[in-house]
């Protein structure tokens, strides 16, 4: 897919249709997070791939936004390790870019996604962090279902010239 | 370009040669940064490009890794509005998936541009507020000093299977 065709026509998808996602497209999807980037190249993140119903099902459980992750063929979770961090403050930053790289990736591929946000609220960290086991120094970032698109989008044009300015405010 | 080409071969551009950045070039960059996917859809940003030789100098100066724009035909301030914000944890996301956008629209329109962080620094938030003058409510996220690549870097392999885990940590 051309980039900005892929830009332009990535949209939240939360309505999945049964179909599975194989190895290969996940392997490419997730080095498209991984290709991210990164605080002086830090690449702080781990990717969790969760495809175990019982988990998804726990996880739309889990969110109050989250109720497509149990028909999504599959799920990543997109998290960070502090230890792997060098630049504390950006490693949210960092996150995002590899979660924007996933879902045009996921985009591209003919499959859809939408973008679940965890952190920083305090009740969703502690939500999915029982769910999924995390140890202390792994942080969830965003929940990403991830399925064939059982809903269609087209392209939306957002650009608003109020929101360019010139050399100044 | 590609997508997955884009995706894999952006790289952060430190070096720029002399050259200008057309308008409708610049409108089909702001235009990528506006597709990003937002909390809620609340789209909170502004976009401020400078062209003033002085004002890029002077951002030059008033960050540690800013160096650079000084020599880049534009930047771009990628901001928050927090009165547009009705998602108010998730909006440095939001910039942040915003400001991905733009990276890759950049590259696949054969420039160049690199991620200068700012938010949450407060040194770096209050050197940049005060070079370009911006209210209470406007918060500069990030610098994307854009201009014709000085330096040319491969594509980089960055997947870590010891980064993926299956359905657990």
């Amino acid at each position: 897919m051309e980039l900005f065709d892929a830009l332009h026509g990535r949209r939240a998808i939360r309505q999945f249709i049964a179909g599975e996602v194989d190895d290969d497209t996940l392997r490419r999807i997730l080095a498209a997070g991984m290709s991210a980037p990164s605080a002086g190249n830090e690449q702080p993140w781990h990717f969790i791939v969760i495809h175990n119903r019982a988990t998804l099902a726990a996880l739309s459980a889990a969110h109050p936004y989250a109720e497509m992750v149990q028909h999504a063929a599959c799920a990543i979770l997109v998290c960070v390790d502090l230890k792997l961090v060098k630049h504390l403050d950006y490693w949210p930053a960092d996150c995002a870019a590899a979660t924007q790289n996933i879902l045009l990736a996921v985009h591209g591929l003919g499959l859809g996604s939408v973008w679940v946000g965890i952190y920083p609220r305090d009740t969703r960290l502690q939500e999915v962090r029982k769910v999924m086991t995390l140890p202390e120094h792994i942080i969830p970032f965003s929940l990403l279902p991830i399925g064939i698109p059982g809903e269609k989008k087209p392209p939306e044009d957002r650009f608003r010239s109020e929101r360019v300015h010139e050399d100044r405010w």
